[in-house]
């Protein structure tokens, strides 16, 4: 068996190393571009931050290693130019000599990755515009920041790369501005998820300037930077330089023009071998079009996780195996200055987008027993099918425990368990980990409580339609909190006097309780539901509204 | 509706403040022996230690709140003597004027817990002997550490609390002495998982004494401390005060006087509705003996989070819900000295007690991507069921990311999944927080490979047979790694020269690979295999060996 593959890092390397454990006869040459194989991506950003010092440490599996421990035929700085499906061979040039080669295949594995998107705006071509992918980019933007004395720089698009070149750029002391299209950071997300990640940046020092985009690039004749970047409001900004982080697109070049089949956004066709529309030949990683999980519809999502059991599967079936991938679910995590945002599943706008049936709860749980010094509160989001209460996704944003809470719905998710079963899950709990109701049980009362109609629940979204009705915002926080700050128009009644003060509300309005996180505006709910009031809780209360801005 | 609920902590205050949501018009009566209602037992040791500073902290839902909140009857420092079944009445005892008062009931819930078992030793009694369970045990303990000027202990138990009361004295500055009659700290845990967490104790100045059992306590004529301890081997230890942490006992006497079904072990037999023997009378939490959720035994874990779900579940039974506990799965965590140990499900030990066959691996994975600075490695052990893979249990040790990879698992066993569904799972990957292979999907990895006979593995403990067949031990390590110390009589061929030399290997004994983890080892062996040596892999590699001392 020889084995060709394109592409030596996260998909490419790991499919060499399994194909080896799997046949040690096996021919398997790995054709990479770049200077090494086997890089940590997710590294680069934090090596020019400087979190990651030493260099080395990015290179997860040097030649060397290959080479020895998986006798893998590794050709650095070869770059696969063409695909010859008809003869099963490719085309190789040697980037150094720039001597060509061809190279016949039994089997070929692309993993050529994706490269980031470089819209044609004037100027994009600047030396001082610059992306983040490989080892080539974060020498280039380590240079400019260790050692080049740069002060500013504006980075373009706000998706999750994006927010990870803006924190550690200004770790470095770097005045930053993040300039995004969208009227929000970190797109996947639900707006009103990040809007705390927002303030936060802000609060870093890190300028945002959303729903405005980069309209070009040019020399600056001034002190402030050497670039201006002229944004669509005709706002110019001077900066050292620029970095362009707004999104990837599948290199599928040599796929498409060896007539492999790539669906509309480019990917790589796949099935659940990671088979292209030619049997001999695999797509894996950022390259590949794949099932979404949860929905089942064609997906691309540039996640590691994916491309590294990908590249295995793909191995696996090339040795007869009957390994299936059974679709990305879209699990993201990202730490911005000490808080992380992750998400699994699908998010609210991919499902209106997607046109199905969703209901949603927002809960604000401490992630651990708020009786244990620092515990910290984290905001969770579960939309779920309200026909069965299977879960869609959820998202959650706060200081600790949160990947922890997503990897855990991660996994119910792919076991297709519905909210019911967060109900009753056993987790871990001692005062430093967790609580007796863990944030994930919680998520699964509420949102088993809204499915089973136990409570009304509103959104606040929702509720300017609610005002039309005539309905009244009845907030059942202490009068302490009431003061500190409220929803316009709202009347204040405790909960703790509630019953004593309840002949003092009208029946014949609708009656929208909220609190500071849900809790007590449920709690309120079921006592005026069972005195015959029409009431509905306001979901995430006043602290979601509040950060929602 | 009439409903009278014994003790007024995790399980009844649950089970009260649920019914409460669920009907207005309930009359809710909380009956609590100790001074505080839905206090944080699981706080109490750090209350002593410090690290809860204000004693109010563990009043998690004062009275007031009950009151007010859940217009709950609350009735503290008052005792259920007798339970009237004939009459459906309680014998009620007020503790502070020794009255006595009879209340009826449509619906009883017991939650009355477990005592802590005090074994009938000579000097049991002595005022120096403490336990801890409740507040006054707190108030008594933390007297003696802040302001008594105690300056030992004796700690008789090494359970989770005993091991949470060490920790937290040692933090005070207490000489502290752990005596345990199992050879191993953490009796629910497998041995060899807890050793790093003895040595972890021994470095922070606990002494143990494991294999070892307290005989007697008397008062000390010395200075060194006004108890003596002497324990079975005869020695004599003087400290200040002891601590019993041997277990507990469900506090079931009620119950059983009123003719109630008890099980072999004191709980209350109790069904999937938390119903009694008695319809009318539902138990719930320590008191109660329940499913075990893996095995569908009957099983006793005193732990706060089933108590609260099983309070919550009686109540929405109480008011006609078809609400069912699933059983307790045995997720537990535990802090020491910033080491995590955390299991769910079942243990090599109960495994092997109750006659199921398994098989099990080994992975010391980082808790993030080893790139990152501040990468911690945990040990994780995986239980599954050899005939479908079906997860049985798993339990890890580390520093970071514990409690999150037991979650996850957790999780998955609460659906029933696979180590084949371990594989797949997406979870959150950035350099901070994982890895593209998590821990997650490498124990999936490892253990699905080991099922599917991709690589035979063996377990140091059943060396001592292989050793007889004339195996040879197989280091395939670096010259260094080997040099630092190794298996006795091993040779050394690191895996990066091991095919060049594979003609030096017999062909006619059995090579028994190891490495540091695990990973190595299975390389290597996949490669022997492959070239028709008689291979298999170590599990958990050199690492697991030496700590398991
Ligand atoms: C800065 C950054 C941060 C990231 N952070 C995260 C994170 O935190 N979490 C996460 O899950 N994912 C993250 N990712 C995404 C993750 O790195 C990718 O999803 C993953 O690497 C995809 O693997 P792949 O094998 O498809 O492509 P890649 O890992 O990109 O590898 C493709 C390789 O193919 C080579 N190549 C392309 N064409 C050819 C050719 N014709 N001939 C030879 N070689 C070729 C390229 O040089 C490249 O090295 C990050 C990515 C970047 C860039
Ligand atoms: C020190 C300590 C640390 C712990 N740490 C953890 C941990 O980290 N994680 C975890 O999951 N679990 C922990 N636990 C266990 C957890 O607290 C229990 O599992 C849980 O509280 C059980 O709830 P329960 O309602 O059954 O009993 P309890 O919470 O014990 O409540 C029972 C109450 O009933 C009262 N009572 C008993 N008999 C009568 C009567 N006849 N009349 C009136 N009142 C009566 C008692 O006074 C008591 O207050 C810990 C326990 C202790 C003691
Ligand atoms: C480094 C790289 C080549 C390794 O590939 P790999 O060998 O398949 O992956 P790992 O090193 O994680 O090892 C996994 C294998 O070791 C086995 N293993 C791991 N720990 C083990 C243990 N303790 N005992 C036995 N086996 C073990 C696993 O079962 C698995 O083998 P299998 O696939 O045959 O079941 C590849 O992951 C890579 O290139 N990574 C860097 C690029 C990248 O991922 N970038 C994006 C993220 S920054
Ligand atoms: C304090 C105590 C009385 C609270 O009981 P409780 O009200 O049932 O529990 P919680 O305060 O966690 O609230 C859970 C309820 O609030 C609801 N809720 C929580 N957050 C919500 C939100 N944001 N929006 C809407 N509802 C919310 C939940 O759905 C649940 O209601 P449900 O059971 O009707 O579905 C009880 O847990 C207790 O006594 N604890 C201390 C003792 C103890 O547990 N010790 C052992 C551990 S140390």
């Amino acid at each position: 068996m020889k084995i060709v593959i394109i592409g030596a890092v996260a998909g490419g390397a790991s499919a060499a190393a399994r194909a080896r454990r799997l046949d040690e006869d096996a021919e398997i040459i790995l054709i990479e571009r770049g200077p090494e194989p086997s890089f940590a991506n997710c590294g680069l950003p934090y090596y020019v931050g400087g979190e990651i010092q030493a260099r080395d440490k990015l290179l997860v599996a040097p030649t060397s290693l290959l080479r020895q421990r998986h006798r893998l035929d590794v050709r650095t700085r070869h770059e696969v130019v063409a695909i010859d499906r008809d003869n099963a061979s490719v085309t190789i040039k040697d980037l150094q000599t720039g001597e060509v080669s061809t190279e016949t295949y039994d089997k070929l594995i692309i993993s050529t990755g994706a490269s980031p998107f470089r819209p044609p705006l004037r100027g994009i071509d600047h030396p001082d515009v610059l992306e983040l992918r490989d080892l080539d980019d974060a020498d280039q933007m380590h240079a400019r920041v260790a050692t080049d004395g740069s002060s500013s720089a504006v980075i373009v698009g706000a998706g999750f790369i994006g927010i990870e070149v803006a924190e550690n750029l200004a770790r470095r002391g770097i005045e930053v501005t993040v300039v995004e299209l969208a009227e929000q950071i970190l797109p996947p997300w639900d707006a009103e998820m990040v809007r705390p990640l927002e303030q936060h940046l802000r609060d870093q020092g890190v300028r945002l300037k959303l729903q405005n985009s980069a309209e070009s690039f040019r020399d600056s004749k001034t002190e402030e930077g050497r670039l201006v970047v002229t944004l669509q409001t005709g706002e110019e900004i001077h900066s050292s330089f620029a970095v362009v982080c707004i999104g990837v697109r599948p290199e599928s070049g040599l796929a498409a023009e060896a007539g492999i089949d790539c669906g509309p956004r480019g990917g790589i066709v796949t099935n659940e071998h990671m088979q292209t529309s030619d049997p001999n030949i695999y797509a894996v990683g950022d390259v590949a079009q794949v099932k979404d999980f949860v929905t089942g519809d064609p997906t691309q999502i540039p996640l590691a996780g994916p491309a590294n059991r990908q590249g295995r599967i793909a191995a696996d079936h090339i040795f007869g195996r009957d390994s299936t991938y059974r679709g990305t679910q879209g699990t993201a995590v990202v730490g911005v200055f000490g808080k992380t945002a992750a998400m699994t599943g699908l998010s609210e706008k991919m499902l209106q987008r997607s046109g199905r049936s969703y209901q949603k709860i927002y809960i604000h749980p401490n992630d651990h027993a708020g009786y244990y010094p620092g515990a910290t509160q984290m905001t969770l989001k579960l939309l779920f099918d309200p026909e069965n209460g299977r879960i869609w996704g959820a998202q959650a944003v706060g200081t600790h425990g949160v990947d922890k809470r997503i990897d855990v719905i991660a996994m119910a998710i792919q076991a297709g368990l519905t909210v019911d079963d967060l109900e009753e899950v056993e987790l871990c709990y001692a005062p430093q980990y967790g609580s007796a109701k863990d944030p994930i049980n919680m998520a699964g009362f509420v949102a088993a409580g809204a499915l089973r109609g136990d409570h009304a629940v509103v959104h606040w979204s929702d509720l300017e339609q609610s005002t039309a009705d005539m309905s009244i915002l009845l907030d059942v926080r202490t009068e302490q909190e009431f003061a500190r700050g409220h929803l316009p128009d709202a009347i204040n009644i405790p909960l703790e006097v509630l019953r004593s003060q309840i002949s003092e509300l009208p029946r014949d309005r609708k009656l929208v309780c909220y609190c500071q996180v849900g809790q007590r505006g449920y709690m309120a709910t079921r006592i005026l539901q069972q005195r015959g009031f029409d009431a509905v809780n306001l979901s995430g209360g006043y602290r979601l509204v509040s950060q929602s801005g």
